[in-house]
C-alpha cells in the first residue's frame, strides 16, 4: 500500500485553523514564506512516500539484530537514513550557524508526522538527534557545540538520550550511573542504561550519547543529576571519529512493535564524557530535550494513525463482502463508514492540536512572550496524549476494518497497531503527561487554560452567524471545560491526579471541536460534514469525561489493595 | 506470574447478580446443586491455575509450526490438552448420553473463562469441539452421532469449523467449496478453507471437520449452503481412525497473537464427508454452533482481560517509582489506581453480563419459554462485544501500567494485548454483532429489550431504599436507553446500523450499572465502592453513546469516498 502525505490537510490547517501566517510574519521566521513552506512540505512528502515508506514493512519482518557487538539494521535502513540526512531533515529546526535550516516547529512537526507515517522505526533516529541538537544548543559549551553540532545537524552522526536505568524509569531521580571528574576536565561515566533507542547502528560512523549521571557527593534525587556528552568514538584532532570509547551495546530488547528500531541496553564502563550545562543541572537540560520531543511523539502517533487509516480505507474500498449497495465493497456498510469517518475526524483534530502547539512554540521563540510560552507548555501534554491515543485507536480500528485479515501479519494492518503502541508509553507515559497538565501547567491558577478557553469561545461566538448549532455545541462544551478547570485549580493535588487523564481527554475533545468548527467555517462541504460528525457524535464525550475528572481521589482510595487483588 | 481464578466473583455473581438458583431449580439442571457447582468450579480453577496457565507464555514464544505436513504444537500443549480432556471439560455441557456432563451454560461459561485466562491458544481447541458437539446433537443423523459424539465429548478427537474462504469471510454466502454426492450416500468435498483454528495437531489421533459447501445446483447465496462432517481419518469398523481422508493443512498463518493456536489453510481435495442437517440447511446448523460460540468468545475476552489485570496489579504493587505514599509502589499513584479500578469494575460488569446471558440460555433450554429464548438472543451480541472490548481495553491498560516494560515482550503484558486482539474479530466481527442487535434482535419491535429494561428499572426502584443516589443514576440511564430503543425500533435499517455499535455499548454500560447496583446491595463495602466507581464515573458514558446511536446514516453518507480518501 503506497502512502500519500496529507498535504492538503497541512495547507488547510496552517492557513485556516492555527494561523501559521503569524509565525511567518515574525522576524525570526521571516524566511518561512508560503512558497518556501510549500516547497519544504512537498519535498518531505516525496521523500516519505517514495524512499522511506517502502522500508516500513520489511523492517518489521527483519528486525535490527545485535551480532558480535554490532547492531545490524534492517534492509535499506542505511540508505533511507542517508536520504533523510542528505535532505537536511535531521537539522531542519536547527540553528543555521551549524548548518541547520532554522525552520519553524510547525513545519518540522508536519515533516516529522510524514516521516513517522512512512517508517516510525527509522524516524526515531533523526527525532532523537533533533532533541540532542536542541539540548546542546541551549546548554553545551561553545567548544562542544563547535565540535558536535555540525556533525549532528548534517546527520553524519546521530544522537541518543540515556535516561532510564532498571530501577529508574519515570522516576529519573533514582538513577545511579556515576560520573567521576578527571584532571583534563573530562569525566569517567560508569553505569548501565536501558531503553536506548538507536543506541547504535551499522550505518552510523559515530553515535553521540547524552547520559544522565551523578557526580561524586551529588545530592539525592533529581537535584543531583548532571548531563554528559559521551561519544562512541572520541573525535580526533581533525574532528573525525578516533579512539573507541569505553561503552558498548550489551543487548537489544525484543519488543511488541517498532522492530526495526534497535532498543539497546548500554554499558558505560568508565567511558569518557563531558559535562553539558552545570553540575547537577541535568534535569533542566533533559527537560529542554523532552519538551519538544513530546510534541514529536504526538506527531508520531498521528503519523502512524494516518497511515493505518489510509491502509484501512483502501482495503474497505477494495474488499467486496455482503450486500452493500454501490460497489459492493465494505466501505458502503454504515458501520465501516462510521469507523472510517471517526478515524479521519480524530486525525484532523489531533493534527490541528499538534500544529496549534507548534505555532505556540514558534511564537514563543520568535517573540519571547510569556503568554505564548504558557500556551505551548499547556498544549504539549495534550498533544502528546491525544496524538498518541488517536494513533493507537485509529490503528486498532484499522485492524478491525480488515477483519480476520487484520490479525494476520501479512496484511500489514497489525504492524501499525503494534508500532503505535509505544507512543503512549515513551517520553513520559500518558498518565504522567496528564499529571503534568493538572499540576505544573496549572501552577498559574489555570491562567493559560482560561486564556485558551476564552479564545475558543470568542471563535464560537463568531461562528454562530454561519454555523449556529455547531457553534453552540462547541461553546457549551468549552464552558463545561471552564467550570471543571476552575474547580480543578482549587483542589488538592491528589484529587486533581485522580481525574487528570479524563480531564486531559475532555480538553482535547474541546480543542478538536474548535478546530473542526473553524474547518466548517473556512472549508468546503466535506470539511463541514466531518465537523458535524465530530461535534455531534464525538464532542458529547466531554460530559462523561468531565464527570470523571471531578470525581476525586477519595472513592479510589476507599478500595484497598486487598480489594484490588481479591479473586 | 501465577494466575488465580476469580472464584469469589463467580460465587457472588451466581448467587446475587444473575440468580443462578433459578437454573438449579429446574428439572433439567436439578443436579447442578450449589455443592456440585462449587466442586466443578474449584476443580476447573485448579486445572487452569496449575496445569494450563504455565503453558501460555512458552506457547507465545514457541508458536505452532507446520513441518512436512504435520502441525507441531507448542511445548506441553499435548499434555495440557490431555488434562482438559481427561477432566471431562471438553464435554462439560454435552449430553450425558454420549458421555457429557450436561452442565448448565452458566457453569460452562465460568470454566471457559478460567481456561481462557490460563491459555487462550489452547482453550480454543476444546471450545471449537464444544460448538461442534452442539451442532451434531441438534442436526446430525443418529448414525453420525453414535460414531462421533462419544469421541468428541471425551476429547479423544477434536472438532473444527470450516466456514471462511478467501472471498467469503463475513459474507458466508459467497463460498464456493463443492460437495458432490456419491452412490454410497457420502459426498466428495473439494475446496480451500482459511482461518481454520486447530485444523490439526500432532497430539490428536483424529480431527473432525465441519465444512460448509455447496451441493450441485444449489441456490446462490446462503440458501444454497450445506454442512458436511469430514474427518481427517475415516473411522474403521471398530470406530477407530482408519484410512486418511483427502484433506491436508497447506499452511499456517502468522498472526499478531495466539501464536500457539495453529490457524490453518485447509485443502479438501475430494475428501469424503457426510451431510449434517438437510441439503441447503447448512446455515441453520452453523448458527446453532455460532450462537453459543459467541458467548464463549465473550468469555475469552473477559478471561484474557482478567489475567492481564492480575499481571498489572501485581506489577503495580511491586514496582517502586517516584514519591508515592505508603509502600512507594506505583499502585499508590492516583492514576494507576484509577486504571486498575476501572479494569476490575469493567471485568465485573462484563462477567455479570456473560453469566446473565448464560442463565438465559439455561432457562430457555430448561423451560422452552420464548421469553428466555429472546433474552438469550438479545444478550448474546452484547456479551460478545462488551466481553471482547473489555478484554482488549484491560489488556491495553495492563501494558500501559507496565510502562516501557509493557512494550518489551519479556514481561508478558504485551502477549495479553496481542492475544485479546482476535476476540473482537472472530465469530462475527463486533460491528456485525451490533448490526445483529439492532436488526434481527429487534424484529420483535424491541420487546425483549423492553422486558429487560423494565426489569432493571424495577430493580433500581427496589435499590432506592438502601442506595438512593446510585439507584437513581441507574434508573435514569435505563430510561435513556429505553427512549433510544423506542426511537431505533422505528428507524430504517441504515439509520439503525449507523448507530449500532454505540447503541450496543450504551446497552452494555446500563447492564453493567445494573449488575454493580445489585453488588452494592448484596455485597460488602468493597463491592459498594467498585459500584460507586462504575456508576459515577463510567455509566455517564451512556449519554454520548446514545447521542451517537441516534445520529443516523445521513451525515455519514454525505461524506463521499473521495472525501474519505482525500490526503
Amino acid at each position: 500500500m503506497p502512502y500519500r502525505a496529507p498535504l492538503n490537510d497541512y495547507r488547510f490547517i496552517f492557513e485556516n485553523v492555527v494561523g501559521f501566517s503569524r509565525v511567518a510574519e515574525t522576524e525570526r521566521f521571516a524566511e518561512a514564506t508560503p512558497e518556501l513552506v510549500e516547497q519544504i512540505l512537498t519535498e518531505a512528502a516525496r521523500l516519505s512516500e517514495e524512499v522511506i515508506a517502502p522500508l516500513n514493512w520489511p523492517g518489521d519482518r527483519n528486525p535490527a539484530k545485535l551480532e558480535n557487538g554490532v547492531v545490524r539494521t534492517s534492509p535499506g535502513f542505511g540508505d533511507g537514513y542517508k536520504a533523510i540526512a542528505e535532505g537536511g531533515w535531521v537539522g531542519m529546526a536547527a540553528n543555521p550557524d551549524h548548518g541547520g535550516m532554522g525552520l519553524p516547529m510547525a513545519v518540522t512537526t508536519a515533516v516529522n508526522e510524514m516521516l513517522s507515517s512512512a517508517c516510525l522505526s527509522l524516524q526515531l533516529c533523526p527525532l532523537l538527534s533533533q532533541g540532542q541538537i536542541e539540548a546542546l544548543e541551549h546548554h553545551a559549551s561553545d567548544e562542544l557545540k563547535a565540535l558536535y553540532l555540525p556533525k549532528l545537524t548534517s546527520g553524519e552522526w546521530s544522537g541518543t538520550m540515556n535516561l532510564t536505568e532498571p530501577q529508574a524509569g519515570s522516576d529519573v531521580g533514582a538513577l545511579r550511573t556515576k560520573a567521576e571528574p578527571q584532571e583534563d576536565g573530562s569525566y569517567r561515566i560508569t553505569g548501565q542504561k536501558i531503553y536506548i533507542t538507536w543506541g547504535d547502528a551499522d550505518f552510523l560512523p559515530n553515535v553521540v550519547h547524552l547520559v544522565l549521571a551523578r557526580l561524586p557527593d551529588a545530592p539525592a534525587g533529581t537535584k543531583g543529576i548532571s548531563l554528559f556528552l559521551v561519544p562512541k568514538y572520541l573525535p580526533n584532532e581533525a574532528g573525525e571519529p578516533g579512539e573507541q570509547n569505553d561503552l558498548r551495546v550489551v543487548s537489544l530488547e525484543e519488543k511488541m512493535g517498532i522492530h526495526a528500531s534497535p532498543t539497546c541496553v548500554m554499558e558505560f564502563d568508565g567511558a569518557t564524557g563531558w559535562l553539558v550545562g552545570g553540575p547537577n543541572k541535568g534535569m533542566a537540560a533533559m527537560f529542554t530535550m523532552m519538551n519538544n520531543a513530546r510534541l514529536g511523539v504526538g506527531a508520531q502517533g498521528i503519523g502512524v494513525g494516518e497511515r493505518a487509516y489510509q491502509h484501512a480505507v483502501a482495503y474497505a474500498m477494495d474488499r467486496v463482502q455482503g450486500k452493500a449497495s454501490g460497489s459492493g465493497a465494505i466501505v458502503e456498510h454504515a458501520d465501516v463508514r462510521r469507523m472510517l469517518t471517526q478515524m479521519k475526524a480524530d486525525l484532523f483534530a489531533a493534527r490541528s492540536i499538534a500544529l496549534m502547539n507548534a505555532v505556540a512554540i514558534d511564537m514563543a521563540a520568535a517573540t519571547g512572550e510569556a503568554g505564548w510560552k504558557a500556551r505551548a507548555a499547556l498544549l504539549t501534554p495534550i498533544t502528546k496524549v491525544f496524538g498518541t491515543e488517536t494513533g493507537v485507536q485509529v490503528a486498532h480500528e484499522g485492524v478491525q476494518i480488515h477483519g480476520g485479515m487484520g490479525f494476520v501479519e501479512e496484511t500489514g494492518a497489525a504492524q501499525f497497531s503494534r508500532d503505535a503502541r509505544i507512543t503512549p508509553i515513551y517520553e513520559g507515559t500518558n498518565g504522567i503527561q496528564a499529571m503534568d497538565l493538572v499540576a505544573r501547567k496549572m501552577m498559574d491558577g489555570g491562567e493559560a487554560a482560561f486564556s485558551l478557553i476564552d479564545e475558543i469561545q470568542s471563535q464560537a461566538e463568531e461562528a454562530r452567524a454561519s454555523h449556529e448549532a455547531l457553534a453552540q455545541k462547541v461553546w457549551e462544551a468549552t464552558e463545561a471545560l471552564r467550570e471543571t478547570t476552575e474547580w480543578l485549580a482549587e483542589q488538592e493535588m491528589q484529587d486533581r491526579f485522580a481525574g487528570a487523564v479524563p480531564y486531559l481527554y475532555a480538553f482535547a475533545r474541546v480543542l478538536g471541536g474548535a478546530a473542526h468548527l473553524r474547518a466548517a467555517q473556512k472549508g468546503d462541504a466535506a470539511r463541514g460534514a466531518f465537523a458535524a460528525f465530530y461535534i455531534d457524535r464525538l464532542l458529547p464525550e466531554h460530559r462523561a469525561l468531565l464527570a470523571q475528572a471531578r470525581a476525586g481521589a477519595k472513592g479510589l482510595y476507599s478500595i484497598s489493595l486487598d480489594d484490588l487483588t481479591a479473586a
